[in-house]
């Protein structure tokens, strides 16, 4: 079995490329999937493949939801949802994905600093693990997907 | 029928009461419902009932998901979702109701000022109404429910 | 148990009424809900409560959405689904409806004259009753709802 | 993973084929459906292999359904539900299946031309974008699955 | 709370009445529903109200369709579902209404006399009591929905 | 897309044999199941790896729960239901197979002779197809799933 | 609203009662629900109904799966689960009854003492809140049913 | 097909070498899932990976929820589930995925010895089958497949 990986959320910092290089590392059947990334392309999609608007409350409009059947599609295909809220930003569209994906049912796994635990309460009460590294998000798939886990499993190799 | 509507988000104004009072004026078939809007005791559920918690986080942990027995039982059960986001703080539980109320399919209206416009769009790309004011959600429920329509209807009712 | 019967379509005649008449006189348990039939307001709700756009496509949009809030809610609550094709008018909206209902299970009744027979084959085909009057939609629901079929169950009562 | 795109409507241009020339030109990997597109087939198609029927309701009932096996089935796979609105006839198959998309929670693309826009509203508002042309429809396709935006990516590319 | 019970199936006899006798006699919650048994109406039921069909196919197709409209509706709302297999007829319905039944997940008490059994045992696999008197369908429904069970709760009763 | 057919019913004729022997020869991309079609087998199944049972109903019992791991999950994973049913016997379990199928939404063919018609009209009502002969259903596949229909698309086909 | 509870598990000690005193005596709008707690009924009532069985493991079967009529149904209704651990015996009915909770997406509240701590935290992890008394559970209702909490609230209530 | 097969419970004896090495040889297509059946890293995994917590329930809190991302999402792709019982520990995991497999609709085969067969009554009343040794989960598997039971179908194979 492949395991899908949503990953949502900030977009400034290199964070998926951590994750997905991990998890290569680590031999990992998964599969990342991810909103696009591309600030300026997310943005002005709508105006740019329609048509411009000039009011900006469409002109946004039409972007979010040709960004939408992206999202949401990858969402509900996911296996396992990781949301990361930086440390900018309002980031409205991370807890929109995160209640998304646990009205689905998804798995999910907040990424985060400490600063922003008591904000993000709602958020981590529905999630299955709250991270703060990309290398805890990767330990945690090499657990759940092949049940590896340092300082525990490799004594049980190396005595095989 | 009675419509069932969830306001969620924003605890610091009278939004609530405002269409509450619009509602009640305009003998709409509603009943309300919200989260807990007591900041405090919001905050302290968790510990208050189930014992203390030296860790902050847990201490908002239990107190969180004592919340979501609530909010995630009234989202299930409404008919219409309102979220209002106001001017301050993160609110990252209001984009998370409005990510769970979407996969739902519930109807959404979204309340919040235009400064909030651009970082919520891929909430408001998710959403029927988007609204500015409290009054403006009440005349959507009295068309939604009532058939009212000020301007519109009124002419046909003094006619009839 | 009351039955709820959603009024979908055409909204040009007295169809509605002459259904509700008829259930009414039969003393069926039934509520019946319908789109908002008042042909301005329904094309102008939008604007009339969120501010005017310069762009019709804008203005139809704003206020298509809150129709759906209507409609889709009480669509979701019915029993049966009654959608009716009149004679003019391109009525998308009506076989949106249709298709809605079916695919929500929903035991559709579609009402319309033999003249739209063809293009309405595949409406047809996912209904479970095909009329051509407001009396037969009544017949229907009589018997589907009370047991009652004339010339058959009278001959029972009366012998009773 | 390979995207599910199902083209569903008018069956008399070759906005089909437009498509997925676009899509095949743009590498993406996709899959195409659409109901059986031959006219006469699928008009026939009942009382060519279950009988003839002398009434014509009939007629087109058992074809309607036997295409209703195909289409709801290749819908109900879809991840994207493309429905293209032509200039001429009734076409309330589109509509219903645009209605059966939404209510499945598919994404929508709907694509007509702006005389039918204001027919089109109810349509229109549970769709994720409305274009006009096949060429927009793959430039969609082109962002949601790769994305990639004309313009925007490219620039990036170059720079990498 | 009203427990609502759908007794599907045989309509020669009076099992039905019985069952409803014992229910009343005991004072339980329940409202029972079922198919219209009426047999003459129930067969020419599509044709009496929508008109004659020459081809006795489509003369039981269409009285069947109206009849789908009743019972997968009452089917859908109940808690439990009681079928009862005579002792004559092929009672395909009956079997239908149960394998429907079974799907939604609803709970299912067969009711048959022990020549059935064998050609039963799929049906009853899929019960959770396989009863062969209405005075045990009623004992079942008095424990299950009042907590009553003859020579065990008595003496609890007198005790207290 | 390989579609999944799920053949049930009778086991005494060679008809999933022939349906699956054209399906070949017409080079469809389908994946036929069935349940387990050697009947002392599937009678025994239950006792025979579980256990004797002196009483015949919980001998039947254990195997007929068996046999349902089998057929749900078929039923369960299948595009398009095929059930048949023969002339002799009671097949409460064909019947109950297509309710079951009826209530998951598949799309339902039943295949049988026309001196079961009025017995089966309930069953034949939630199909989408009621054919006679096991050629019809392989018709019906070759056109639903590859478009073709015999003396209609040769014609396109030869022409281009 | 009127909240449905389901209380789940134990049967030995009062837990039940004291849960539904102190909703009493809080007023809250609340209906309570549990499977049929006399035990010597529990255990025997298929056979009571439905006939004796030689083979104890049957004997059991029967009574089982009549209870589950009600535990699935009432378990299906309800609004929140609460499941009691005791201090003796295995207890598997209470921990199967979480786990179909949990699936069903029912807020869960587990209540037992510290000393099932380990052996619980598979079902604990799927809880919203894990109580040691009647009365924190009484406590939690009050909180999510009206919003008060003890010493939080009532100062709010003083002030106005 | 493959048959996705999760493998539940006991942790302590060699069941699942057993069942899988059965299937082998008997050349199943079936992938075998299960939780991690390291003890000391299930337990500890939370902690390991997030960090220490002097609080025992946090520490299994944290552990349990990261092996809720495994199992649930096993459990959730499963097309058999099967759940076996240890002679000790209380086990309530394995009874909660079985609750949580039932719910779902999974076809459940329970595995235990007599001895726990009057605890495991509620259980087992929800399977499909109960079996006492690996090699009867084989054989089922067997059957269910490929359709092959001993002694009867290979008189079948040896005749052809």
């Amino acid at each position: 079995m492949t395991w899908t990986i949503y990953l949502s959320g900030e977009i400034h910092t290199d964070w998926r490329e951590q994750i997905e290089a991990g998890a290569k590392q680590a031999g990992l059947p998964v599969q990342f999937s991810a909103p696009v990334t591309h600030h300026e392309a997310s943005d002005d999609v709508g105006v740019a493949i329609l048509g411009a608007e000039p009011n900006k409350f469409w002109h946004d409009h039409k972007g979010a939801q040709i960004n939408a059947i992206r999202t949401r599609t990858l969402l509900g295909k996911a296996d396992i949802v990781v949301v990361r809220f930086g440390e900018k930003y309002k980031q409205w569209n991370a807890a929109f994905d995160a209640g998304y994906a646990a009205a689905l049912g998804k798995p999910l796994i907040i990424l985060h600093q400490d600063e922003h635990a008591h904000a993000l309460k709602e958020v981590d009460a529905a999630a299955l693990a709250v991270a703060k590294t990309p290398d805890q998000v990767v330990s945690i798939l090499r657990y759940v997907i092949n049940g590896d886990l340092s300082g525990y499993t490799e004594a049980l190799d190396a005595a095989q």
